[in-house]
């Protein structure tokens, strides 16, 4: 196989300042859903936590989740909202060992990166080079098709044209999705294409509305809520192509969030966001590429429960997380807001799928 | 007062075609949650429906809602998903009386505007010219302080900024809002800036961002969900002012919505986003006029049900809606979406708000 | 040949208003580069004006150019500064033919579109579908290779990326390009990746910067600048690839405009923006399809001067005008300046020309 | 006087590495406009050279110009397309003193400032807090209408509305400007206000487009053609309002530099770019505050020849450069191209303009 992953590089906790440090401080949860004062919140890189003397690497991580020690061993992340009462925080605002909590950002570093002090251009724009990103993404999906867990995350702007539909479809057909994340709209419109030929009541290909046609989003809402379930709805009305019957017919899971724009909603979208985030952080806890095409709300949910590393098969590997928006100010949210490990390529979702069609599925 | 509303001119329904035109049909629901094939669905403008002979004004009316006929003799504007069984369903899709169905867009206008064929600059944008729109406004807002029912609709941005968020707060003092609705983000961060001085870690003044500072957006909420509401936070923390405070000391309703980008939440957020809607729509139903600001989500959200109309005080008056963003694509897409009376500002709401405040409050 | 150029309906000039309508007034320059008052302006569509009781169509028109009618009979469209004392300008600034002027905007027009009163989206944004732009532009392409003269009009971005400069000398090589309208900066990166690999620094594949990179720009001026000319850099460098030389060696016409954002200048750039005006004009002129790439300055100067029709090979036949940028203000501007007919694709141009090199180049 | 302006902390050149370091090394031009191999560009930083023993720091600087030593013992920065023969250009490409060349970027900081290596937000975007940077920005402006140099850098989107054009207008005439950089446009659209009200076709007001309001420009640019003159025109017209206006009548020099975009052009625009780039140098030479407003071609031109400090009544001062724009890409792109010291405000120049009058014209 070409595709070769980064080496994790392990710290070596058998010199200085680990072999001195502390152990890290716990204290128990009071109130349901509450921390203790000055309680530790991970990072998206790598934390170690020492236990008994013992360094002990975060599991299924996630930013801004609060370190649990559990019975077993582990230190779990959780979600301030599903602390309970008793459960043991790990304390402590350090990252250094000090306090026994090491917050390694670079494990998968090599050595040869470095950067002059004055250079143009050091920011990532529509005038950034994509060609690598794009080449190194194309090496990466074959690879994570059979050895990673893909998970998508789609605003509805990817079912509105013909092609970038017709390509996604394609590839989770052919194996390069694990799990799509995205909310009502997207199943909607890509529901309505597949029945009406339109997106928002406007044809997926020739760009016109038929009479009456801002009525097609409302009445496939109603269908498939007459039909009580996507699957229903797919047989009912014979569906054959789409993102949706693509996914459920390769039994891909699809987490389908609920916001307060949605009309309807469609069956199976949750309504509690809180729920939703849970049934979506299965995933990410489980993804080693996550890719998030047009959609600020649903990349940035996700992208905060994902960090920049995994055990995989007993291996640390790290997490590739892309953010396809055309907008420089949507790409770099998610930078602004701690993931800093992302890749972030300015265009259009059409032609980023369409590319990506065209080199990963023959 | 100077401030004048325009005249409302209703339609004359003691002519053609209104007078020969049939009821409107009517088909009851079977499931619950899901409408009579060929069901009407509202649009933003006034709607009557030919009932026993009369034409009837839809009430509290919504986009994409579907009218249902009481057995008091209303037609009422309800979500698919609050259908119920047995509920009269008015039927048809077509606009000019001939179902019995009449949209009437044209209540408010003018006869004194007519444009060119040829001319440059229709569309607004960023080069459009607001000074007459900022006066516009300033106006209303006077008139409708006393006189109307002021929705606020805020995206986080409002809050990142000392000036900016000094206005809002001045402005909901001083009587210009009479509901708030926004996210676990803009209460989490106008808090945060209460206790810490900053928003998101960066402080709203100097821009600096402390040590640890990425940790007060947590911390905030989590001594908000020991405290158990944000009533007893304001007080545990002695917090006096900002946008949260201003409102909670004012009385004015806050709906918090919750969605999937949400740490925590606080207390109050709403976990279910229908119920949200549904919270939303009580104040979107008593509209006068709508301020959305710097939200895609929740604009959409509050647009989708907020009419173009509104009967207040015994008369139907516009209700004005108002979009300001500092992107076209986020205030088209309000338009697109079907809201085609909003009023757009392309500027950034930190601009916006000082202006108000300085026009507006002594 | 599979493509089909819209037929142009001729107007019939044999019916009313027009037989009734008075000759056009013509009235003699009197100040050399200003017009006579009441002076008639082009717009980009075919305009006829009525002479000696015959109707006369603008050759080689361009928007705000004003008519003027030479001995030999033709009605010639001059820019202001090119008038000449004596010069017989065509007056008015009705369009109907009640002056002896008649714009005729549907030509091209088939008669099967009509359109919703209510529809969504009715704007062009990053979330239209494209997928039928990009085919269509294809075919049209293909044909005019052969059949049509091809003007580019580039901003530097499209040589900051390794893929879409491959792309775009690739199509430059194989005949879809007649001319090419840009400026310095484009020219400059160019050739800088030609020589350094780097364009303003940065390397267009691996996105790095080497030392003193932010050199090379300035290097490469001042090699062109001691070489004298474009083709005697080409040959002293050895350089062997990219938009220049493929320009060049294909000779393709290369219109280089100053601007005061200019380094250097380049050898071969203009300095006076009207003479460069007038070799621009010079291309669009000849134009059947033009083709605007990521740069506002040069789309809307060469959009101004080409109109929407043309006399090729004794036909009337439509020029396509594409303006693809990544900002929806940007390709608005083009149509909020009256150039009506344009396409309009949002989307970053690195894609949109690896799209058209994988469908045009084998 | 309140304002304060930063103390310069000149270099300590009786130390190490400086004392041992060589002289810089010299080489004469051979070939008019273009510079000896290796020869040293300047960055908008404080550049000293050492020269006979001396350190030297370069007067009258500007980015990416090239160091030339006068007779008179002066350093000299000259464009390429400046250079002559003989002109003793000084070579190297390092920075820190090894080949007798200085980059001082320190100068005027101070001590305090240290940052996080882990914060969020750390870009400047549409959601910076700006309150600040207003309110250094009007002391700034009140210490330097006395004591400064004032240079406006002004898009035409600063006259396409009635309250930003006002407020401008008021700016000049109080003082607060001592030179005006532009293009065709703006003072195209500034005198079709003055004249017709509209600004390309648009009422500057009240948004309407009067018939055939897309001959204003037209017509405007014509008056003035045929006037010979702005100031021509402004008597011939009675104008009495307005940038244009303002700036002539207080003596306010007003560059217009052309670009291939101009309709026209007006009297006293410059066609040749490069004749303008001297001219707009003049003024940049001599700036202590440059404010650049809705233009992407002005704004990096102007930039690039403005240092970061100056020679000021026999002091070191920094030059403060901001940059207003509605596109982070836009305010960005100056930063990415060597300005680093630049000020960014992301907003609508309207908004900005009417604060600036609101703040400092009582």
């Amino acid at each position: 196989m070409s595709y070769q992953l980064p080496n994790y590089k392990h710290p070596n906790f058998d010199q200085e300042p680990f072999v001195s440090a502390p152990n890290a401080q716990i204290v128990e949860v009071k109130n349901a859903g509450s921390a203790p004062e000055n309680y530790h919140a991970l990072s998206i890189y790598p934390e170690y936590f020492k236990i008994n003397g013992e360094w002990i690497l975060a599991s299924e991580s996630r930013m801004d989740g609060v370190p649990v020690l559990r019975t077993d061993g582990r230190v779990q992340v959780v979600e301030f909202r599903n602390l309970n009462i008793g459960d043991k925080v790990i304390t402590g605002r350090t990252e250094d060992g000090s306090e026994g909590i090491f917050v390694y950002a670079s494990g998968f570093s090599s050595t040869d990166t470095h950067s002059e002090l004055f250079s143009f251009r050091s920011g990532r724009s529509r005038e950034t080079a994509f060609s690598k990103d794009y080449d190194e993404l194309y090496e990466l999906l074959k690879y994570e098709k059979d050895n990673g867990y893909i998970v998508w995350v789609l605003g509805p702007a990817v079912v509105f044209d013909y092609d970038s539909r017709t390509a996604l479809s394609g590839l989770i057909s052919n194996g390069f999705a694990h799990a799509i994340l995205a909310g009502n709209a997207m199943a909607t419109h890509d529901l309505e294409a597949a029945i009406f030929g339109t997106a928002l009541g406007q044809n997926t290909y020739n760009q016109q509305s038929p009479p009456n046609a801002h009525y097609h989003h409302l009445d496939l809402i109603n269908m498939a809520r007459d039909a009580g379930s996507l699957e229903g709805l797919i047989e009912k009305e014979n569906i054959s192509e789409g993102i949706v019957y693509s996914a459920i017919t390769n039994n891909i899971p699809l987490v389908l969030a609920g916001s307060i724009r949605d009309d309807g909603p469609l069956p199976s979208v949750i309504a509690d966001v809180y729920k939703a985030q849970d049934e979506m952080r299965k995933h990410t806890r489980k993804a080693t590429t996550l890719i998030c095409l047009a959609t600020q709300l649903h990349t940035i949910a996700a992208g905060n429960m994902t960090p920049a590393y995994i055990q995989h098969n007993g291996e640390i590997r790290p997490v590739f997380i892309y953010c396809i928006d055309i907008a420089e100010f949507a790409v770099n949210k998610l930078r602004d807001r701690g993931s800093l490990e992302v890749t972030t390529m300015v265009t259009n979702v059409q032609d980023f799928l369409v590319h990506l069609k065209n080199n990963l599925v023959k």
